[in-house]
């Protein structure tokens, strides 16, 4: 029985990629089915957590079998949403948004970048891949006319809330922060920040304890 | 009270970094003190959450006034270990190994990145900032002679594992994989992988959900 979604807690939402990512190498391996303490380990969590979050998405798994992969794999895929595809807009052409222009694991799951800008008139016109570098001054009829749904912003601290508010006021529905600085969206926004050094300072909490 | 370190949950560790990124921002703008509720929700946390999480620290906080920044920073910092300084290795100078050098979030936090590889012929001897590209054949002597703990891993899927191998040689503590593939190493070596993608599935729940 499928329970309503908004009922999901956001701490089991943000496993279910660490979960999808795991059963997609196991289909491409052709692997067939996998217990849940397999499963669960390959993921970083344990079985009693990897049950717990699977039970809000629907009934899962056989005794003495495990999970069919192939099975689980779409019911949590759908439950993201990633049957839909979405299009994205990267703003800041330095050197992390062509890293991400370029990241392979986007497409694969659904997300296009239909669009890249820049404000450096140097790189203005210049090509990445499919998409020509656009000025940061067309961000906002660009998200409108090309129905761009999550922006991704890559730019200097300095310029990362004036690209929000851009986005905004293009419509965009979702935003994905890089840049090492707090933005005040309106709530219909959907905003996450990202941060690259947040992972290193988790790694320096266990490491410390090592020394 | 100080509780001992080991008892910090995970979940409350990975939060921190959440509540430092914030706290520098105000010290930067020079405020002195934040009611519980307004650093929570800026980390986008809650305040009862963000209490308990820093309950494993010590106590922290006046009735009325508020947290010390200054002197919360300073506690979470050292709990996370950032008191101390980290040599990086970054192997894999693609488009993403670059940015990750580039990225000013890690010497500010006392990371800094002591060498970058790559097996290409043409970018070995090559500078990117301070650092000359190294042969990635050099990994193993490299991490031992620069006394490296952390090493950060931006290849192909296919070479991840390999690399992987060669750091825990080389006598890594702990490794960050970008590579989308899920690797293994000895339980003494902390490993922690990063799916860029992750964040957008999470986005794409929230977004499915609205439509």
């Amino acid at each position: 029985m499928l329970k309503n979604l908004k009922e999901i807690p956001p701490t089991t939402i943000i496993r279910l990629p660490l979960y999808l990512r795991c059963l997609k190498e196991l289909k491409d391996k052709g692997v067939s089915y996998i217990p849940s303490h397999e499963l669960a380990e390959k993921a970083g969590s344990n079985a009693a957590q990897l049950r717990k979050d699977l039970s809000y998405l629907g009934e899962f798994g056989t005794r003495g079998v495990g999970y069919n992969i192939k099975h689980l794999y779409f019911q949590i895929s759908k439950s993201l949403g990633l049957n839909k595809k979405y299009k994205l807009a990267i703003v800041g052409m330095g050197k992390l948004g062509p890293a991400l222009k370029h990241y392979k694991g986007f497409s694969e799951s659904g997300f296009e970048v239909a669009a890249v800008f820049d404000n450096d008139q140097k790189k203005i016109g210049q090509k990445i891949n499919h998409n020509i570098i656009e000025d940061v001054e067309n961000l906002v009829n660009s998200i409108k006319n090309k129905k761009i749904e999550i922006g991704i912003i890559t730019t200097t601290v300095e310029a990362a809330q004036q690209i929000a508010d851009k986005m905004v006021i293009g419509g965009i529905k979702a935003i994905l922060n890089f840049a090492p600085t707090y933005l005040e969206v309106p709530s219909r926004v959907i905003l996450r920040q990202v941060d690259l050094s947040n992972e290193l300072q988790v790694l320096s909490f266990y490491l410390s304890k090592k020394r």
